[in-house]
């Protein structure tokens, strides 16, 4: 890219899409001051050309169908900010690649699913295909595991990934409302998609950004394996009230590391400490934390989401682009990064914290403490809470360290108990 | 750089040159991995050949004089680890630039007093200079601010930014011994330098930190102006104890930032808050926070010295100028970097710590406080702890904010006067 006139199509004119627009606008003269390169925007596409946006859009540039950009113009780099895991984001990505176009995209749904893929075919094709916005925004993480920390031997990369689930959480301590008034409070502040937020709080966009975060920190393909993914939709104020009372805050974790080698990957809501580090990154923040050698333990910290933080980290690929810095998209060479070997998960173990509604009546705990003891997992502590009202009462257990499959095995063992009344709830602590 | 084989020179073989060379050397395979480079240490250089080191030396390519190995070897890249300012740090830095050698650095001194003419010169001979190691090893703050958050318009950066200062206020804290018994100790495990710790414990190396950061973080030259620079050589066991007791913690914070376009640096010990993010940052951690546009607030946590951090980050430079970056080693141009406009610290204004002994006898607190309102200073909060065995007292005061030159009229007022009986103390709340 010896030239100094560079071509940019802006593909997509949602929040992000629409906020980027202004930032290329406004900026231009900052980009050529750091790359000695002039940007132009030629092209822009979104499905909607009339709808209301926060800034003027100019419509001259304007085309209904992105392929028909490649065609008739000429690009030099493409941004792909629709979003969608397949269809026209993964054709629009395809088509530019192909035409040696760089492609910069904060899509994580496409990267963790096709990233193998459209990484292979950038590199042929001897153009960057950068994600940099596609996890945890307000943090330059993925340059930092690429760059920063290149020749370190990390072995846990963990965090708190999703800003609507960690605002949701926060909210429900600081308010004591439910679940529900506060993810409509959320919707309403824009911090959770007012259409459909279920891959934020089913755990599925956390498991996403995990899944990029393992194949750039041990350097191997992306694994496909169904793996532990649990989200935040069934986490009642009462489970954080009582959590709070022990000490510990509820988070949702997203956790990628080796264990002998194996990768074992999962994204789960968690007990934390309430005086660690991770137990106090509130509302809408990300936190990745990083354990390699010889770094020791690198913590980053920034607003996970919202157009400026996702902006930021779509800007700074476009200086990476525009300053030559030609890179494997995951670091190295894709025909060196293996499949991982996969850890069974059935074989990982957690302290749990458990609480089941029962019967008040006599023998039941003892009922309950025998089921445990049947599954060989020994208890820490037992708090039971009657509900005079209701004639029923909480029992909540803290367990030593259980393995996976026992804890699974007595959770179908408590759905057989008729004396507990609801579905039992299980969340780990880490 | 197209060949295939690096030449590479270290100089200086403390205990990060020899934790360096150890990294070379075991990650000669990761590094042709990541940047289809093979490097060969050719040259190495210290003042005693035959010192025990922790790794073994290849006495076949020492050299007792650096400037020799320029001389003498086709070199491409160049690892400064003496650590002067001046003197032979300086030469061996020129003489690798003026050949076109590209030079990697941990050198804090060097940088922050010659920067802006060594990256002039780097830029001239279309070499890198690159010394992400010499702000907060752990942390690749430099990198993240010239390129994650490459768009952003900054406006503050602050943190913790010595280690060894940090763990000293955390050890007397924890153990309530006094600074002069908690500084061996960290002598002793090697946190602190065994001969001369001064530049850790006046705030000078945060402050070479600070002037780095600015440099970067606002596009300007290196300020030479004197500023507030206070160590922690004053800090007693009593003051961190009455803070604790008033819920702060007294740490050394390094800040620097635009007041109406205006640069304003300092480092001092502060007050900060308990449950504060930064007044949880304990140990020989380092922190630093970035505030800017979009991206709102980053904050980097990490080791900040030790051989194993810092050599993280001269590796991830070395692999830097592997992949072809050539960079302004300040993000912009040599030429467009302007000399900061400087604010006056003189108007600057904090809350204030104040303690003051002082004899036991009626008047003392109505004529301290009648010289707090004179100089206008408010009073927020007044604490009076006898000492009968003495009979003396301590005075605690916390001010409203005051402007920096009426808080030194105030204690200059103090000294006068002949009831109080040691040197004020006075620390700023952040």
């Amino acid at each position: 890219m010896i030239k100094k006139k560079i071509n940019i199509a802006v593909v997509g004119l949602g929040q992000i899409g629409n906020y980027l627009l202004n930032e290329l606008n406004t900026k231009k003269k900052d980009i050529e001051l750091k790359t000695g390169k002039k940007i132009q925007i030629v092209a822009i596409s979104a499905k909607n050309r009339n709808k209301k946006r926060r800034f003027n859009i100019n419509k001259y540039i304007f085309y209904k169908n992105p392929l028909d950009i490649i065609k008739k113009k000429k690009i030099d780099i493409l941004f792909e900010v629709i979003g969608q895991s397949d269809g026209i984001s993964k054709k629009i990505v395809e088509a530019a690649l192909k035409n040696k176009i760089h492609v910069i995209t904060p899509n994580k749904a496409l990267i963790s699913k096709h990233g193998d893929y459209l990484s292979n075919l950038a590199e042929k094709n001897k153009v960057n295909l950068e994600f940099e916005a596609a996890v945890a925004g307000g943090i330059p993480i993925l340059r930092t595991i690429k760059e920063g920390l290149a020749t370190n031997k990390l072995n846990r990369v963990y965090g708190i990934l999703n800003g609507t689930c960690n605002y949701i959480l926060t909210e429900m301590e600081k308010t004591k409302d439910d679940f529900s008034s506060v993810l409509s409070k959320a919707q309403k502040l824009g911090y959770a998609e007012p259409g459909n937020p279920k891959l934020d709080l089913n755990g599925y966009d956390a498991f996403a950004k995990i899944r990029i975060l393992s194949s750039l920190a041990f350097n191997k393909r992306i694994s496909k394996q169904k793996c532990i993914m649990e989200g935040i939709e069934n986490i009642e104020y009462k489970d954080i009230e009582i959590s709070s009372q022990l000490n510990f805050r509820i988070k949702l974790l997203g956790i990628t590391e080796l264990i002998n080698g194996k990768l074992f990957e999962r994204v789960h809501p968690a007990l934390v400490k309430k005086d660690s580090y991770i137990g106090n990154v509130n509302g809408v923040m990300n936190a990745v934390i990083v354990e390699g050698k010889p770094v020791g333990e690198s913590v980053l910290q920034g607003e996970g989401a919202g157009a400026g933080a996702t902006s930021s980290a779509l800007m700074s690929d476009l200086l990476s682009i525009l300053r030559g810095n030609i890179k494997f998209p995951f670091g190295i060479p894709n025909f060196k990064r293996k499949k991982p070997k996969l850890y069974n998960d059935n074989n990982s173990s957690n302290s749990l914290y458990l609480r089941l509604e029962v019967r008040d009546k006599s023998g039941v705990l003892s009922g309950i403490t025998k089921l445990l003891a049947d599954n060989r997992i020994s208890i820490q502590r037992v708090i039971q809470i009657p509900n005079h009202k209701k004639k029923s009462a909480s029992i909540i257990i803290i367990t030593h360290k259980a393995i996976e499959f026992r804890s699974n095995k007595l959770i179908n063992s408590f759905r057989k108990n008729k004396n507990i009344l609801k579905k039992p709830v299980l969340i780990r602590l880490f």
